[in-house]
């Protein structure tokens, strides 16, 4: 990275031998080898660069000690920074953006808290601490923090396989503040230690497959609410849900309740298309789910249909967050188990809340630093199971509501916060008549937006493996569970990594007529072959996961030519150019492989010729003498310069 | 892979406005769209290239029926196909070379059994019966087959995990079988799955760390013989194995012991040293072994030395390997356990065979089938399984002598058989005063050889992080344990590809002096930039993994450029161009780094260039719309091009 700036713009007095003064003169260009690096310069750099490529520390050079510990306290707590910004016109941005968002989430946090086999205070909970910890803490302006639809769903169903949660609520309501503690230090731990890229290995595309299939999932989960079911099964695979809807089909529905749910269903949908017609009126479908509660609520109590078998919320306890830290288990058997779901929840729930801060964060053209703003996801986790609170993260819904209505900074986050704090402190029993059918529909309408049909179009057409993965990803989730779906996305998505470093492609390049360029000719039909070369590009780094079937593809795009040109009666290939041009490292399983590449060539009488190695290869060839077997002359700059040597007439006849 | 004789040695006729005459013509060469890709063309290719890429069935084609019959049969069977031209001159070769392992194998295969926990006979077995079906469907000349070193210590690590050899030895045994049963299958099974790529995951630098651990860690147990210690610790690790020593010496050392093994060992280390020197001389060592064990066995009987505390070998089992399929467990708790056991075993013992037979195929110039090979190694354990072997593969050492011996088939390995079978059936008594001590001096002398040190300094000069791979694994098996060495040496490898993956290399370009060619201004510090262009190779496919990490990278390069250039007082950056030519492919997560970056860039007012994306890229840049995007006429086919419309002024100075 250093001496970067060196050969702007001068021309240089250089050695003559190893300049032609144009292409076409008889001596080639001669190949750079990178001065020799230092172990540990090298080792640092690569430290560097996978662990702090965005530089954290940038800022903190050349500053006095009492300034460090301010950035260092700023950084921690970024709000101490744009805070000394802040004014009254962003916060009237914030505050609109905040009433918004906490009119969306209260409903929802009562139906999502459903989904994690919690009660409904539980929900309210956690849009209070977390927000409030994270806007202290974060560095995205436009993420809305609180229970999410995937998540509540992927923690009840990975409790329940634990703790029933009918049969014994407490310690059911334990270990999932267990596992929220330990998704939190999951994601500090991540972010500290600067392992935020590992949750790039979750590819976009089995994302995409994994939010349709929950979303899916969830839906059908609503139903019971929906139809006023009460017996219902526990799984969440497509087949038994069917299965239950169907048989309590007539006897188990309940008419009343789907006539108020499929009647808020249409209203909350139509909200929603006004909302994306006009982007002006996004408000619409932001406030319709509290319109609808507070309507049907309404309704119910003036109606008595709790008494035609509308089942209602009932009760919510009143009252803030009580302390739960005494609730962890911190021993016993339960430990691991919360440690395990934890893991899960945590890394899902990350994965979430990053997308959401980089896609927000790139619309608006700042920065994130993803592994700070998983060390604020961690810390709101850890406060929030220490104060009944159960995982939260970003919502990608809530934070779009939050982005249109103009926030402007993390403050929107405590308004919504201090909303909640005032719902729970005081309005609690005006929910006492609210329908679990109107909840349902909330639900329904508001996973709907995470199937992302345009998305897997989109996949399909670019990449197939891709689509695989994301198909595979979407009916695990439908019709196994949340963990087998999660479990083969991941698995494609690494059986994708590991086929790119264990079959990488080849191809054989041609002459484009009239230029001195040489591509594939797959790509361009029109390039010609050279006679007598074979001129063969690897487009990979040549490490010990392929080197071998590199070694043995290259021999037989050889043999292929050479029956060709057996057939056609056409003289024998006399050269083998490699064009290194991609391989950009190579081990000493890779030399080893160009080795006996070297040897079986030699008893073939063909001579192998390298074009374009860069400076790790180059540098590494050298250091295995295997420069010298091959021979320091047989390497060259470009391809051009090694046709002119190896075939000079056809390099002429252009 | 179709098409590829297209355009031998013909110019076509061309539309004229795409192919400019010269290379500084004004109209730049037109970048190609392959031909869209059925998507079952293109799916059945890459399993193709996956899974059958060295084309096994390429004989087949075109044949009748039957003929087609005896090609599978003798697929499976090869030496129905090379016994055909087999002759006498070729049998006098492995008639010898037979001989010779034969006496190097049997002194080697009581001592290796003792690795395993096992009786002196079962060591014999082994070289009996797996040899025989070897010779049947391998396809190495020069293999050598029977127990090994490494793979016998593994086993017998593994196995007194679970059950105590010496309290419980029917049980041991009964295990024993078991893992070689699912060691088999597990080979077969990934012959047959053509998975046989999975066992390059171990990479070269991790093998020789593996194996000088191991081969330290069989040297120090034979220390027990050695030094005729009664009372030896059952761990591996050198720390207990040295206190296990010193807290026996004197009273614990069997000073007649040390006597005759230090001599022998002498002896047997001067007589490799000899084969070393005059390659002609190959036999002293291979039959040094067998030499030791006759004169030192006739001097115990003669002197009775078993009286002053010499441990003999006493007893082994007369008579050939009696049948054991109905000692494996194929029901219950030890079920689990041998089958994990047996995979474990079974990666191994394949690992070094393989290596093996590519290594004499390469010097030898014939094709080896690795997953082929597999399934000989899988059927030859299985059927060792129902005869009381256990795990047997290729030995390093014996292949070198019997290539060196002049093997010419694998005859070589018939012979050998008979010989061990002769000796069980009838001089099995023979060793009856044969000291343990002399067993430990050839073991020692034996394992030596896997320490390979001039490899390990080509590793560290060649690749420091494959160097780190080896010294992992060399000292987690040298101070915890086999199974803990081969742990880190898999972790270290995977973590090397997975960050090839994801923090993949960039360089910024510059042109080469007089030349119209642009390379990496660290290889090359004499190649100068190109005023208001920024140059950036990007230098690996752009996945999921690394298009987040790709975009932030070239985010930074282009700061920092900008950086320089304000300070310098220059104008500011106008072109952003990527050379693609290393991006092989691209996925939907890449595409939309590339939108975000082209949005970033729009902000930014500098526009973006690409240069020579290939046929994969060039087809999903059209296939998301990107292309448009960007507009086509902003990709080039290379960075020449490029340079002369952004910059031609700059590119006409040349």
């Amino acid at each position: 990275m250093e001496g970067r700036s060196e050969g702007w713009f001068e021309t240089k007095e250089m050695d003559i031998r190893s300049m032609p003064s144009s292409r076409h003169a008889s001596l080639p260009y001669r190949v750079g080898v990178p001065p020799k690096q230092n172990f540990w310069t090298e080792f640092s750099s690569t430290v560097k660069e996978t662990f702090f490529s965005d530089d954290p520390l940038h800022s903190f050079k050349d500053q006095s000690r009492s300034r460090k510990f301010v950035l260092g306290v700023q950084a921690v707590f970024p709000i101490l920074e744009w805070g000394k910004r802040y004014n009254l016109k962003k916060f009237k941005g914030d505050l609109i953006a905040g009433l918004t968002i906490a009119s969306l989430c209260i409903p929802q946090d009562i139906g999502y808290s459903k989904l994690a086999n919690l009660s409904p205070q539980y929900g309210l909970y956690s849009s209070f601490v977390p927000p409030m910890v994270y806007a202290l803490m974060g560095s995205s302006r436009d993420i809305a923090i609180g229970p999410v639809a995937v998540v509540s769903l992927l923690l009840g169903t990975l409790l329940q396989n634990e703790i029933d949660p009918i049969k014994h609520p407490l310690e059911y309501r334990r270990l999932a503040f267990t596992a929220t503690f330990f998704a939190g230090i999951t994601q500090a731990t991540l972010g500290i230690l600067r392992l935020g890229f590992l949750i790039d290995f979750l590819s976009h595309a089995a994302v995409v497959g994994f939010m349709g299939g929950a979303a899916i999932t969830i839906a059908l989960q609503q139903l019971k609410g929906f139809l006023g079911i009460k017996n219902f099964t526990k799984k969440t695979d497509i087949i038994s849900v069917m299965q239950s809807i169907f048989s309590s089909a007539y006897h188990g529905w309940n008419w009343p309740t789907i006539v108020i749910a499929a009647a808020f269903l249409v209203f909350l949908l139509v909200a929603k298309y006004i909302g994306k017609k006009k982007k002006k009126l996004f408000w619409v479908p932001a406030i319709a789910p509290l319109v609808s509660v507070v309507l049907s609520t309404f309704f119910v109590y003036i109606t008595h249909a709790e008494k035609k078998g509308v089942q209602i919320v009932k009760h919510i306890e009143k009252g803030i967050n009580p302390a739960s830290v005494s609730e962890i288990y911190f021993t016993g058997d339960y430990l691991l188990k919360g440690v395990r779901i934890g893991l899960v929840a945590g890394i899902i729930a990350l994965t979430e809340a990053v997308a959401i801060g980089r896609t927000f964060a790139g619309m608006k053209d700042y920065q994130i630093d993803g592994n700070k703003e998983m060390v604020a996801l961690g810390a709101m986790n850890i406060a929030g199971s220490m104060t009944s609170c159960y995982v939260a993260t970003g919502s990608f819904s809530r934070s779009a509501v939050n982005y249109m209505a103009g926030c402007q900074t993390a403050i929107s986050n405590i308004v919504m916060s201090v909303v909640v704090f005032l719902t729970l402190q005081f309005f609690t029993p005006l929910f006492k008549y609210t329908p679990n059918a109107i909840l349902s529909s909330i639900i329904i309408s508001a996973v709907i937006g995470l199937i992302d049909y345009n998305a897997a179009v989109l996949i399909w057409k670019i990449d197939k493996f891709d689509f695989i993965a994301c198909m595979g990803a979407f009916f695990g989730v439908v019709f196994a569970s949340v963990e087998i779906g999660l479990l083969i996305a991941v698995s494609i998505s690494f059986a994708k990594l590991l086929l790119q470093v264990t079959r990488p492609r080849t191809a054989i390049l041609g002459k484009i007529p009239r230029t001195n360029v040489y591509r594939n000719i797959q790509q361009y039909p029109e390039a010609s072959k050279v006679p007598g070369v074979v001129i063969v590009r690897v487009d990979s780094a040549i490490y010990f996961s392929n080197s071998n079937y590199i070694k043995e593809r290259i021999l037989r795009w050889l043999t292929a030519e050479e029956e060709q040109l057996t057939a056609a009666g056409l003289p024998k290939i006399q050269f083998l150019i490699i064009e290194m041009s991609p391989v950009t490292d190579i081990d000493t399983s890779g030399i080893h492989a160009l080795e006996e590449l070297l040897r079986t060539l030699q008893k073939r009488d063909v001579e192998l010729v390298l074009a374009n190695p860069g400076p790790v290869v180059m540098d590494k060839v050298h250091a295995s003498k295997l420069a010298s077997l091959i021979g320091e002359e047989k390497i060259f700059l470009t391809v051009a310069d090694a046709i002119q040597t190896c075939s000079p007439k056809f390099a002429e006849e252009v």
